[in-house]
């Protein structure tokens, strides 16, 4: 086994950094409290997030004014913008649930978000109303000896490229690591239990509902709330198998390692489209889900008409990007229409209407259904789905803009960052023989 | 509604036919019993089948040489073959279960088939050893005026290409149809239980045990045994739909139409290949569920191969001919290779050889599993096939004659009865509008 304290070591914020995120931090939260009570107002400033449970790797400041509950929610937003800027002389708005103020203080993010004052077992009214109760329930049960146990376990995470629970990440928060550590002990128990975990990853003391994610950590705060919900079967897959890995040959490769994109050339004989979009100014977590639901509607629609997709990407930059890989760049010259099966009245009109077709093929029985195959006007890829998107629904922010899909062909000689994502795409773990 | 009673008059057999099976059939039975006691031989001949029981369409005289249980089996087989052949002036061997002789008297087709005498209850021997049972058991519960009910649900059957339980019909058996009258009722009763099944249509009365096929009449000789575990899915629709058909429009078309094929001529924009193996001499019964499985090994083949079959046809006339309509004649240049699930020990070894491929995409996660994609030397579908199904098992029969496998392309001023099947498949209804 390697050294692990090493790694913890490495892993620890210097004292300078401590000192300072001490400083800002209690200096934000007087300032802040100041002015509450001036304006009277019955609420609390509280240091939450990974700062204040000492388990951080990036050190964000997250202050949440914490509102009673008799507070209408427009006053409590309004509130905190004011106070945020008065705060922070560099603010600016963001928007999440609600909106709120980040900025930066001596170099370091904060952010300040309103939510109201819950107690445990008591209905949340915004998302974040939680987080308070989640930073008072690790404070407590995760011993100060278990703090750099998380670090491992976040950073480990990080360098797979499936730590956060943003849905571009579809990832491990950093509370469901600490859930993790104080659940399995320390950072090797973990990483044993997700190598030896068949299926479904689940701790589900207190439970209060069933859940059917790939991995359900149950909140300690709340019964009813799944904490690992966010992530995908693909995300557990890449932490069972990297446990595996570490188990095998442990090194400090899977915290620190930096790792080359490998770019595949491959002569493949298929067809590559780029379905371009303006890109759009929404929260990441709004947009990515309508941009990957967007992706979906284009992969059925263009396995519908018969083009044959085998893969996609998407990459938002200057724009957002799918890519899609087809083996056709011409729909078929007819197509098959799937009729209603034999046990419904309307297999009647069915067959009257195309039995005496003498340019349908059929109808015919496939298994229970009636089928009939009938010629059409092929188009291309371009026309295919310029000819239909208008009427499918990608989402509140991209339907005003699908009028202005482009669909480009790749230039040999031009890069595209989709392009590049799609031949990388490679699982980030360098394992070598086991000793 | 139509004069039902007229068809039945069409369907009866005239009475000089009658006169003639009565005659023929005895004359046999006298003939065959002399000659068991000369031969001192404890069996007895049977009249069985349709034309025993009256509910015939096609006059077939079936006679089974009934054998007591203590004899061995080659030697009730040997015993049949040599009375056959004795009472049959012009008969010839066939091998269904076992040997026996077939041949006609006075233009009609005659067959003689060794049995085992069995009482209800008592298990079989030889497959054949329930029809005695049957015949009684018919004799029994059909009373006689319901005899040309039985006919009219054979003609209407027969006229959909349903009638008959062999292999390459899948449809049913006289016995059945015989079965469904007693239960029903009459045709009309018959036909309306079919236009009002959803899903499965099940006769269960003294089962002993379950049945998952699509039509399920528990035999009433037998209650481990479904009479009807011949029918597949497609033709319980088609009975299904056939049946809401005549009720909307009834008419003797349902027994007596004549079809024109519909060949529809369709520029598809694809590809056919006839893969033809020499005809074998087999009884159809035992070749064709092997022509079938060598369908559905190619299929499974080409779709592997990437060369996307849309649809296929079976023909047997002078060779095996099996055609397969395909969207490519040439195989990707790469290939997708399926990896180890994430809960496998094996991912470390895949991760291994493959991580380090520059030439490999991947291994990459989608769910739970690790893909890769690999460039390949593209072939064309006839190297593909002829590369590959040397070692598929493709039956008892077929599998000495793989050798022989050409691949033809169909020539446009050739005609092929294979590729005239595929481009009529219809279902055999004509419907009309209801009244």
């Amino acid at each position: 086994m390697i050294d692990l304290s090493e790694i913890e070591r490495r892993l620890l914020p210097d004292e300078e950094l401590s000192r300072k995120l001490s400083r800002v931090s209690q200096d934000l939260i007087s300032k802040i409290r100041i002015e509450l009570e001036r304006d009277g107002i019955q609420a609390e400033p509280l240091l939450v997030g990974s700062v204040s449970k000492g388990t951080f790797l990036d050190p964000d400041i997250d202050i949440f004014i914490s509102f009673d509950r008799k507070y209408e929610k427009s006053f409590i937003v309004s509130t905190s913008l004011r106070i945020g800027h008065r705060v922070l002389s560099n603010g600016t708005e963001r928007y999440a649930e609600h909106p709120y103020v980040t900025g930066s203080v001596s170099g370091i993010k904060v952010d300040i978000v309103p939510c109201y004052r819950i107690k445990k077992g008591e209905t949340i009214i915004t998302a974040v109303d939680r987080s308070p109760l989640h930073t008072r329930y690790i404070l407590e049960a995760l011993p100060e000896e278990k703090k750099s146990q998380v670090r491992l376990l976040k950073a480990f995470m990080k360098h797979l490229g499936i730590y956060g629970s943003e849905v571009s990440t579809k990832g491990f928060s950093g509370y469901v690591c600490e859930l993790l550590i104080i659940r399995n002990g320390d950072f090797i128990e973990t990483i044993r239990s997700f190598s030896q975990t068949k299926g479904r990853y689940i701790i589900s003391d207190g439970a209060t509902r069933k859940f059917k994610d790939p991995v359900v950590i149950v909140d300690p705060v709340d019964g009813k709330r799944n904490a690992a919900a966010a992530v995908s079967l693909e995300n557990l897959s890449l932490m069972k198998i990297a446990s595996r890995e570490f188990l095998l040959n442990p090194s400090d490769e899977f915290f620190f390692g930096t790792r080359t994109r490998k770019k595949v050339l491959m002569e493949r004989g298929t067809h590559f489209r780029i379905f371009r979009l303006p890109l759009i100014d929404a929260v990441p977590d709004t947009l990515y889900p309508q941009v990957d639901k967007f992706r979906r509607v284009l992969e059925k629609l263009l396995d519908d008409g018969g083009f044959i997709p085998l893969g996609s990407e998407i990459h938002m930059g200057e724009s957002i990007d799918i890519l899609v890989e087809l083996r056709f760049l011409k729909s078929p010259r007819f197509i098959i229409h799937r009729g209603p099966p034999a046990d419904s009245e309307r297999t009647h009109d069915f067959i009257e209407k195309w039995i005496g077709n003498e340019r349908a093929l059929g109808p015919y029985l496939l298994g229970d259904r009636l089928f009939v195959e009938v010629p059409t006007q092929p188009e291309s890829v371009e026309e295919y789905i310029l000819n239909r998107i208008g009427k499918r629904n990608i989402g509140k922010n991209l339907n005003p803009v699908k009028s202005k899909l482009s669909i480009l062909k790749p230039s040999p000689s031009e890069e595209y960052e989709v392009l590049t994502k799609y031949f990388s795409r490679v699982i980030p773990i360098h394992p070598r023989k086991p000793p």
